[in-house]
């Protein structure tokens, strides 16, 4: 027998947030593999077993959940957010790319709510118009793609969200980030702050460029520029459908 | 007695879709305003009135929301998707922006599965690295801006997903699209045509860009274009989480 992965997004943080479809998945799953933190929001239940693991060991993790698909076990993967954005599912993939005996293994990926989108909605609708999405760190790819996806990403007026801003392994690189955002944008382009979007620690700050520190950002938070259209009214912000 | 205005997603089709904290706004609506195809998806009960309006009367449906709202009633807006990805949370906010007396309304934006993670998962994790997210439709921008953008979203090598790539009332400007993809992108790029994900209709089409036609797009289409590294693994496609 043949078993599955099943690469699912638990969303933000609310319960309210996940989606039945992966409440199905996780109703009927043997296993559960991912990081310590979100393999922590699944209740335990008989015939259920739970792998967590630390973090930056996607590619094991990917492994082993594979490995035991392969056993005949009915695997999810669990993300925060969405599994497809900066998380596990290109792990999987990768795993199987590297493994040709898992290629037979059925595998799905099921979307969640992503952090920028749940962070969107909280303030308003800063992504309303056309947006792109940056993984901050060079964990995984150099720090000079980074500089310069930035840059053209800023001369396209995309409102952007960055995932992974700033951590305590890489505390000067956001700081760099704001500078280049100075360099293209103007002073008073607006940046919200939204950390723990959706779980009881939210906190969302908005604030223009020029007040902008990189200190207020840390790896719970998922920081969003906007274009130089995108302004606020009232408590909200928003981009406007229009543009040119 | 104010009213509110909750602005939903409904995700892509799939009932299974629908986040629980949506299903519990429509629960316990008043009204319900919409576009028709997306209010149609509604089940009607006691004491809901459903306002289904024409596709392109954004601001007019939005206005409506805010005055049954202003007269004490809970209205939800529905979008397909995310309502903060190319839909109903911006016309919202600029009705707002237009009417000063609908500033104390309470506005709330709830996020939903938008389409091009829905056809992301479905395919495996094309949008798995950085990513972009263009509306090609110059409805509301000038056609020169998608061109500009388009160039420059290639060269920081996002990849990209297009919102209505091509309609009746705009037949040729996708296969201008895919003109400047050539010019900037390698022959093998991957380009992922997905119809009415998440739908009875679902048809998920995987080809180069050599091999892209504009006559595989219209209006239910999303399109995902995949950076340079984005490959094929069996019937998946994804994006390595490492770049450079």
């Amino acid at each position: 027998m043949i078993g599955s992965v099943t690469v699912v997004g638990l969303g933000p943080g609310d319960e309210a947030l996940i989606t039945p479809e992966v409440t199905c998945a996780l109703a009927v799953a043997t296993d559960v593999v991912g990081y310590i933190p979100y393999v922590a929001r699944i209740p335990s239940r008989d015939g259920l077993t739970l792998h967590a693991s630390d973090n930056r060991v996607e590619l094991e993790r990917a492994t082993h959940a594979l490995e035991m698909a392969a056993e005949g076990r009915r695997v999810v993967v669990v993300s925060s957010g969405d599994p497809g954005v900066f998380a596990m599912a290109s792990a999987v993939f990768e795993a199987v790319e590297h493994t040709p005996r898992f290629a037979s293994i059925n595998i799905r990926v099921m979307p969640g709510i992503t952090a920028m989108l749940a962070a969107a909605a909280r303030v308003g609708a800063p992504l309303g118009h056309d947006f792109c999405a940056i993984n901050l760190s060079d964990n995984l790819k150099p720090w000079e793609i980074v500089e310069r996806r930035l840059r053209l990403a800023a001369q396209a007026d995309f409102a952007m969200a960055f995932y992974n801003p700033r951590s305590a392994s890489r505390p000067h690189q956001f700081a760099r980030a704001l500078d280049i955002l100075r360099e293209e944008c103007e002073a008073t382009r607006l940046v919200i702050f939204a950390r723990a979007v959706a779980t009881p620690e939210e906190d969302i700050n908005i604030v223009t460029l020029a007040e902008a520190r990189a200190e207020m950002a840390d790896m719970r938070t998922v920081v969003l520029v906007g274009n130089a259209a995108t302004r606020r009214i009232g408590p909200y912000a928003y981009t406007p459908r229009r543009a040119g």
